[in-house]
């Protein structure tokens, strides 16, 4: 999806602003000063049949959900509070009435899940078939000086990574390539990761309050490791190293992995959809971050590798100690 | 698009909420307190083509500035201040990169007009070719106590209006339905209308200093008079009459209904995309409103009618004193 966020740099380059706009387009949300105790955030993200979901690999309450979790992921990654969310629907003229319901099934759930308010509602119809299309505009608040934002990582902060990588593609791949070679109950579970992602908004939470200070940077993996990194590399100004001997990797993605003879690297690496937070830390923070979110969350922290100076560039180190330039892997969504 | 309003509130029906929504789906915009000296407005609205627009009719330029103008339209119709807005767009696979960055062209232009900063941006190809559909959450701010909502109107109230009725919806006819009968002049002005509507912000924000215990109820016309009518009269379980020969008509309309032999009431009774002002005022206040808008903006504002029991339903008046129910027209966009 580079194509997307060059066509956005590009519309959006000198845009007029205001004064109250503290940070506009290119982080993971908006942050805007309304003279309140909390600062809003502003985000919106939408999913197309097609592109983003498919009928066939998901239900209409799956899909629901994860048009609201991948907004509710880019506020958690903001280490916000989510609010208010905003839902417009693009409806093909052969969309049965009981598959909207489910739909709203799902975003309700989702909704109520995260003490969001849907608080505006737009349909259109195409009246013809086409896509069916979720856009959602998610609101939050964060508390003054506490954002997480892209830009603020350093050389020598070390580079940390929320619950696993690669679950979500491994899922589709088995959604897309159907064998019986995977083991049941690991196919399952890397299909449910793909299918609704669990945005770590109870996470970024925690980590808002150790603040900017001491977690440097955030945002969270919608387009695979490789490509996320490299925005946060961008907007830092920094390059990375990652250990790959220390990626946190599912038992279910090395068994379904093993079951056909793949390697796992190429999912975790540059797999999209994983929706976990990945964040730098100011060196010798390491623990009392993992700690706090483990025990405020339940959700394990792992240590990945280190930020660089940027004329380094991003490497991946391996086992060996071996390194090679990591460079940033095509996440196509459902064409990958 | 009466199908739309049923279908999002059987949708949104019985929403889990949350305390600091003081107004959800349902009016212009939603209302939310965020513990600030201001409101936060919040509104989202679609624009897709071949229901809202054709790149036929209007240029990319004019769909770009009247895309951002329906949600300002919104904003207005609170009486608050618009100031962020999010856009997102679904772009069909042919569309060349020229054609998009006109589109740009135009939401900059529109979103500088009225001090609007866009903080967000989201793009989504369906890959194919498909209807282009621009999806834009606008956000604006309202002082306590002052938002006016659709919910006001009282039983011998009068019902006012902003500007000339119909202009846009004759407008559309010519371009469906070319001739060479239409007088120039006047079918630019009402091409004019159609493609790129006037938000009225100022008058709202005009009127909002009134406040609701003058002005009861407002919201803006976008489907026509005689639906937007019919959910002021809904949300404030009220009914209405309206004095057909008092309806503000343009020379123009007079000009272009005259010369192929039309009559100029469907239009102005049930013609959408006016994006006028209809707001209700406490008798004996007329006067007042009519001229502090009048100096402050230099826009007309015409009584035409006057809030009665809901038992009476909406009736018009003809210019004779003879009385028939004013039906709601079906205003299907392109397809009217």
């Amino acid at each position: 999806m580079t194509d997307e966020f060059e066509l956005i740099a590009h519309l959006t380059r000198g845009l007029s602003t205001r004064s109250d706009v503290i940070l506009g387009v290119g982080d993971d949300c908006a942050i805007l000063d309304l003279n309140s105790n909390t600062l809003l955030l502003a985000t919106c993200d939408s999913q197309v049949e097609g592109v983003h979901f498919t009928r066939q690999f998901s239900s209409p309450e799956q899909i629901g959900r994860k048009a609201l979790a991948v907004n509710l992921s880019d506020i958690a990654a903001m280490g916000g509070e989510p609010r208010y969310a905003l839902v417009s629907l693009l409806l093909p003229s052969d969309l049965p009435r009981s598959y909207l319901d489910s739909i709203y099934v799902g975003l309700r759930h989702e909704a109520a899940h995260y003490a969001t308010a849907i608080i505006g509602g737009n349909i259109a119809s195409t009246g013809k078939p086409a896509s069916l299309a979720i856009d959602i505009t998610l609101l939050g608040t964060i508390e003054r000086g506490r954002a997480l934002v892209r830009g603020g990582a350093q050389s020598g902060d070390t580079l940390m990574v929320t619950g696993n990588l690669g679950d979500a593609a491994a899922g589709l791949h088995t959604l897309l390539h159907p064998s019986s070679h995977y083991p049941g109950e690991a196919q399952g579970v890397l299909r449910a990761a793909y299918r609704v992602p669990q945005p770590r908004i109870n996470v970024g939470r925690v980590l808002s309050q150790f603040g900017p200070a001491i977690v440097t940077a955030m945002l969270d993996i919608s387009d695979g490791l490789s490509g996320d990194l490299a925005h946060l590399c961008a907007r830092s100004n920094v390059g990375a190293r990652v250990e790959l001997s220390q990626l946190p990797l599912s038992a279910s993605i090395h068994a379904v992995a093993d079951s056909i003879g793949y390697g796992v690297f190429a999912w975790a690496l540059h797999g999209g959809e994983d929706y976990e937070l990945l964040f730098t830390v100011k060196p010798g923070n390491e623990q009392r971050v993992i700690e706090a979110v483990r025990v405020e969350t339940g959700v394990m922290v792992t240590p990945i590798g280190c930020v660089v100076v940027a004329d380094e560039g991003m490497r991946m180190v391996y086992a060996d100690g071996r390194e090679e330039m990591l460079v940033v892997g095509s996440w196509d969504h459902l064409k990958g």
